[in-house]
């Protein structure tokens, strides 16, 4: 049995390559990365990461360093289902959320990574092998750029392999989502992939009025057009506005992503595996939606979750972020043609340089 | 303007008189206590508090010392709303509930004993004054109990003057939970409010076998039958169980409890101002329960939810906690023939023994 020896949390500030911008968290020069790493018995490691757009992270620290690392002290770290339920648990009162659920993620991942390690396998194996090529869009983070400057950065995706991008929307005017949109359209030519994401900017109504403005631009979705608590206005934007819905990174357990399917609020599920719950938490998602005929995609952390979405049939993109981990990730993702590719080293495959991530600790 | 000049966070561990249980939690020998003081540029003070059975605390305090304080530095201690919006989105990714809301319902308290004090006014009074004579109940948390023992600890609440009680349910045989229940409806007699409180211990069907089998012993009200995720649950239970349902303490904002209200899931709201977002949401809470005909009742931190009851036309019972703090507020709640009486002190009217809590730092 892997007991779990020693858990060990840091908390860095990660400088970004440039400043970005979307329609709810403003400005972003920084994010924050929260890492776990799960030690045995036996000295085998595995580590996982969460992460925040700036804020919340000391608190996510705090949670892993001193109350998950003793509510699974001495654990068998085999049992995945059953750490869930007793973290989740001694986690509930001040819990069932927030910085709690984005420290039990990371728990969960390095769980995962140890596991898979320990068998010899790549994570994506282990899961249920599909594919390990997972077709993946660059996820723009742009709603401040030109129009200019947008189609730029596109040049810059397509020369690096992108065949899919997604583009933010939700500035004051709707008029100016919509030429950005148009001209992205004309610029990429039709049946390209293009997403568009308001990042919950709007209300139902708004929202459905873009929708209706968009579509003669084909979005391939709409992402986040309300707040997560939303889930009628989202089944109306959905039902009304005439595009498929994606939405998910701001649900944050299995029961929220089951009660927004079950009312019909999403067409692509984006699950983060960083923030809600954790691979544990993301397989089931991903299986649920399966079981509603939905494709799943994601959100963020895209090095570990193209293992996730290798072993999903009903996968639909990967979001690949421009968060700027490949400066501290040894190998870092590797692209195909449009498709990232699961590697085959035993577990999920990303190694941090601890001793460049050293300098940037919080 | 009483602009915001200072946050001062603490962090305490307060045994209880005695080891407490339930049916999710388990033995707690302790809960911790997380105060925020916000001053004024003029120096006076408001204070707000939230707490948590054993965990969690830590990540509050840090939330509330490194995040909140950042956030709110400078501001318009009167623009509760504002102040509301600005903390809720700035910790929203990572936040959105969990260890985040209960570092904000901290400081919204703070705030509003800061606005009522400057008003010199009783905190009820601002918010609506309705009766500061609040129905209180008395809430133990006795699972493990005896028959014996609970008749004991009853005797005890009678002759402290409550009118009103509430036990523990979800034992591993429903047989021992009728038993309890039939032997304190004998000792009570028929009519004396009697609530059932089964802390999310069952699934729908098995709170609806429960809810049955209590059913001529004439439970007040069944509380938290299943977990907060199961809104549909909430809502089988109360149609097909046929008792009232009362939940609420682990709802984490006022969207929480538009859903389960709106789906029929419960007869009593059972907001908790130190964890749904402060008094800003309970207030909203409860006048959303006006709107669909309900009452509210509530869930600890009884010296300061009485003001926010005796400000509700539609209120209910008042829970009474046994965490034990009267040993460190100054002027311990009233209580008058079954009734808590909100006092007339300018603010919340609780003040701490900072000196008698420093001796309990965590
Ligand atoms: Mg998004
Ligand atoms: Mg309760």
């Amino acid at each position: 049995m892997p007991a779990i020896a020693r858990i060990e949390a840091g908390h860095y500030r990660i400088p970004l390559p440039e400043v970005l911008s979307d329609s709810t968290h403003g400005a972003i020069p920084a994010f924050e990365l929260i890492t776990c790493r799960v030690f045995d018995a036996e000295g085998a490691e595995g580590m996982g990461y969460t992460y925040t757009v700036g804020r919340n992270g000391g608190a996510i620290r705090h949670i892993l360093a001193e109350e998950i690392a003793e509510i699974a002290a001495g654990a068998d770290a085999d049992l995945t289902e059953a750490l869930w339920r007793r973290v989740w648990w001694a986690l509930h009162y001040g819990g069932r959320g927030g910085p709690a659920v984005l420290a039990q993620s990371a728990f969960d991942i390095a769980l995962w990574d140890l596991k898979a390690k320990r068998a010899g396998c790549a994570l994506w194996r282990l899961l249920g092998g599909h594919d390990p090529r997972v077709p993946c869009y660059a996820g723009g983070i742009d709603l401040d750029l030109s129009v200019d400057a947008l189609l730029r950065q596109t040049e810059g995706n397509l020369a690096r392999g992108f065949r899919a991008i997604k583009m933010k929307v939700g500035r004051p005017r709707l008029a100016e989502d919509v030429e950005k949109l148009k001209a992205m359209r004309a610029h990429l030519g039709p049946g390209f992939p293009l997403m568009v994401d308001a990042n919950m900017r709007w209300t139902a109504d708004e929202a459905i009025r873009a929708a209706r403005a968009f579509a003669p631009f084909d979005p391939y979705w709409l992402e986040e057009p309300v707040v997560p608590e939303d889930v009628a206005g989202h089944a109306r934007v959905l039902r009304e506005g005439g595009l498929p819905v994606a939405s998910g990174e701001n649900l944050r357990s299995l029961w929220e992503f089951q009660a927004l399917i079950a009312a019909g609020g999403v067409s692509f599920p984006e699950p983060d595996v960083t923030n809600c719950g954790g691979v544990t938490s993301f397989m089931k998602v991903a299986r649920l939606a399966e079981a509603f005929q939905l494709p799943v995609t994601s959100h963020g952390a895209h090095d570990i979750t193209v293992q996730l979405l290798a072993a999903c049939p009903n996968r639909s993109f990967l979001e690949a972020h421009g968060f700027g981990l490949e400066r501290i990730i040894a190998e870092p993702l590797r692209m195909e043609e449009g498709c990232a590719i699961a590697p085959d080293r035993p577990g999920h495959g990303v190694a941090f340089d601890w001793d460049a991530l050293a300098a940037l600790r919080a």
